[in-house]
């Protein structure tokens, strides 16, 4: 940590520092500059925190310099999580589709998206139940009836199931159905759900806040690991700019940056980013050459019918197209795409 | 509605659009431009949403031509609302100041912000019982104790409170306390805690979210609205830029836009858009200038020590100068400083 | 200028970039932290800038802590600059009003703009003879003839007139009629136009960037004032951002904290933020009461037929109102309004 | 074009819009819905555009719904244009590598960045002996100087050269040296310079204005094609947005949309958009897999001691990576890494 004086701190200034610093348990280190001075901080971090050095006399700024997350920090934490989701991984050598439809609408619909899915490369099936829309007239989703429904498709088809949890109260009924909860862009500071899905013993996808910076991300994170859940994969899925030809622009160098930064698995939702159908398949290239741990897509069998997010849903004949060019691209960058589990479901 | 076809639409794409939106009750108006095809609809726009035009094929665009919100639009309700808190008003002809700790601490702390609340023209009081905290080792906020911290401060000093709720399954704690719920920035799409903030029978204080556009933050006050409570004020509190010298850009044309567009009151929030104590003032004096309803501002007895956000907590010595702006502003509109209530409370 | 190094930098790579600090003539202070190492780094920031220090060995930040600007800068000039315009001056104690038409269209507009822009209080006019816009097929201006135009005008009211400048090539043709020159925010960073225009021998009206930050535009400033022009007044007339209700979002905070940076004049262009005529009155007031040395208009004498941003210009009705704000809060917050100078021009 | 009434329109005002449409040539087709009319004009946009219809009475917005660009638009040019720059191609099914130093600063340096940038499989060369700087105080270049040892490094290798130009009165001079001219991402909208551009019978290199949307970067194309020169590249190079952790946000996506709406070539710089040099390559990946004609990327022979932007060029051990990855990638989206021209020049 790093105290930067104002121009026109005293030396009185500067000792109360040094003092303050020095009594809770740190050690300060002055270097007196031309136009400032700077003190450098050693010590217990956290603890520093919490003497309010930004508003003590003469401090013109702190810095911070060691990352403000730990358990999920790749610092401390050598090899790269793998994460299982009943028995599928995500991150590590793998390269993982997860498809299914925005909303689950009918059996039929989400056992067609169910196929649609595999025939996409998919080892895993999303789709929600539960769905946060901007408008309170918008369909909101068909709650634990949709969970029976995914429920019912993991059986027929051998495909474990990823679905979204909106609220702290839903989380064990969410969790009882599925095999990873889902964590939407809308609620990556609700913190309260995030401390309950921590506790749910089930892995987490975690989507970036539309106008969460990397950090915040995984300060995020860090609320769900600190419950002693470290199965957690990042989704990047678009910031909020000023471009408006996109729904969101896919911030793709997130990816890098953020295996850079933690050992969590980081996969990217080209279908929410875009918004629409035409630039999934682009964005997927992208996602999988720049070396995301797995990508999750929309598909629907009818996307001119769909309850939620129609335009951006992959059709019949894109799915080959997908499953082939991740294939590939996995192969090119010394990864291996995820099989869908055989019918027979791991007991997990 | 109007749909905006593609350039390569077909007549045929176009007669099905037509057919579609006339078979669920709607009136389509074809118009051929030189090189694109409008069709505007007239009829019931929330069944137009779900026929998923957007996804037909041939269409290029859908464009909303009315505000998706109702309730709390101006446009069906002609009088400005009057939100009244414990029998302090917001809104109308009023000009109310709202301050307090960011975070409750102490009896002692909470009261003597409360006696500074006061010296500064506030008619309610500010303060948090529970925080959301980008880091879970931040001080989280005293959860029920500061809770009680806060009634008996309003026993002793007369002012209704106003304080923060984070879960849904802490609305009806809180609200057995408090006087006026606040929904946070990360939260304004919370959607589960906006519903159960609408069933409380409180009057709601709804801070923009950080990176919301003014229509999905009047979306999110439909939620509470639709469950049939109106007493929400807005709350603009900066939005999120790419200008690092403020922590957050407050966006100040926010206030006359929204105003314009809804009955409800429009607030600011001056602290914690710039960050920082000196900019308090000046924001202060800009919001009420271009015609707040109000503004909420962070008091702290010793800033130095506080818990949360210190370095933008008003002192001593800005009290008055803020009390005498916010009259001498206020009346300049038109407007009257809303005094605070006598030690006796309005028995509501 | 602060040296984080890399969580994994070596003994060596200190040594080294103590070594090199060193011989470029300063000093290096090492301060070992827990998980981290820093060198406080003291001397001549602008050498060390030449060190290509971010691309050493085990180098994994450069922080500077002394601002990058110094000729505008307000650390080593105490008093605040008032820029004088042929008699008329901005800043100091001054509130100076400029206004006039989006661009000179005819000399009957532009003479009867300049009487709008003096009963709204205005003691410059406004106008622009070069102007640059998005599409090439949109008017671009009238060139010099416009010039002559606004010269003839400032003959017949007095008004010392403001011009935009868009092409180094045209800075001495402009500069021979205007006043002041501006520089529109498109040309923020045109840095051989702000170099013609730093040796104009006229004062620059220099508007921020769309996405400018504050230090950038600075830094702009430092252009023309590195070739001994300091009559710069800057510009604030809104940020780009994700918000589509507005134009652009005013920045209203950067006013404060560029008054705070710099010892120019800050004014604000309340039309080009906003975007539309019902903001431009709200803005303006919040602005002046924020503390703004000034503030720039569009009038029109009739904007349904303005060649350019018709939608934004003050009406007739407008006028009094404005003078009237302008005047009461410029008292309030201790300044007077500047009046604009009697028929006769000074002869400067 | 579609004309959105206030609610508040009278029938007069729709009558007067019609009517003045109608004199304009064109036509006018109201569709009165439930809460709003609107009114489609069929005709001259161009010329609906000088109207001034947004400031009418009872206009509430104007919506364009055609693109504002013409002769780069796809709509009325089938072909994808292929751009030659002294022979090497751009565009169609090539995959273009474009490498050099950020800025020319000795014959040695630029020379062994070329022999790098060959060795990283591009096909032309760049470098900058005209930078424009954030700060006046930072190196700014070498002038003609520079060009004339891009000139004689050119002689040396066959590399044709790409070099920017910043100023229009430094068009012709540029162009006599160089093969291509590279107009900035701050230079976008200095339409000055655009149209010099278009004149200089050389092909452009046109970077994205790190705040524009991909609307205003085609209309900047426009400018150019306007003067009658098509041969334009377009580069994506990152844009401004709240994420610190990259200098800039590459869109990645721009690429898709962008060659969807215009028929020219669209590039990507991955050094300037991550600003680190190890996320060149990822991003270099993603851009190619993307479907990008091409790439430009920073190489410097000893990045420690680069005058500008050394913390983002390739260095020696990644240049066989990039050439493998662009090959394989550029197979596999059916195009062909674009080889270096033999060191005998085409005469062009």
């Amino acid at each position: 940590m790093v105290i930067v004086m104002a121009p026109d701190a005293t030396a009185d200034n500067i000792d109360a520092l040094v003092e303050l610093v020095t009594s809770a348990g740190g050690e300060a280190y002055v270097t007196r500059g031309v136009s400032r001075t700077i003190i450098g901080l050693v010590g217990d971090v956290e603890r520093f925190q919490d003497l309010g050095l930004r508003a003590k006399p003469g401090v013109g700024d702190v810095l911070r310099i060691s990352a403000p997350y730990k358990l999920v920090s790749r610092e401390n934490h050598d090899s790269r999580t793998v994460v299982g989701v009943r028995g599928v991984p995500i991150g590590g050598e793998n390269m993982t589709v997860i498809a299914g439809p925005c909303a689950v609408e009918t059996p039929e619909q989400t056992l067609a998206a169910a196929h649609m899915a595999k025939a996409a490369g998919a080892a895993l099936l999303r789709g929600g139940a539960y769905k946060p829309r901007t408008s309170p007239y918008a369909f909101q989703g068909l709650g634990e009836q949709g969970l029976r429904i995914l429920s019912d498709v993991r059986e027929e088809t051998g495909m474990p199931i990823v679905t979204e949890v909106v609220d702290a109260a839903d989380v064990d009924l969410v969790a009882s159905y599925a095999d990873m909860l889902q964590i939407g862009t809308r609620n990556m500071q609700n913190f309260a759900l995030l401390q309950a899905a921590g506790d749910a013993g089930k892995p987490v996808l975690l989507k970036r806040g539309m106008s969460a910076t990397i950090e915040e991300w995984l300060m995020a994170a860090e609320y769900i690991a600190q419950r002693g859940n470290l199965d957690i994969v990042l989704c990047e899925r678009g910031i909020r700019t000023f471009e408006k030809a996109t729904r969101n622009t896919l911030d793709i160098s997130a990816v890098p940056v953020a295996q850079n930064l933690t050992h969590l698995p980081v996969i990217v939702d080209p279908s929410h980013s875009g918004g629409k159908r035409d630039l999934v398949l682009p964005l997927s290239r992208a996602a999988i050459a720049i070396g995301a741990d797995g990508i999750i897509v929309d598909v629907h069998p009818s996307p001119e019918t769909a309850l939620c997010d129609g335009p951006q849903a992959l059709v019949e004949e894109d799915l080959s197209v997908l499953r082939d060019v991740a294939g590939t691209l996995a192969t090119l960058s010394g990864r291996t795409l995820t099989p869908a589990p055989a019918r027979e479901l791991a007991d997990v």
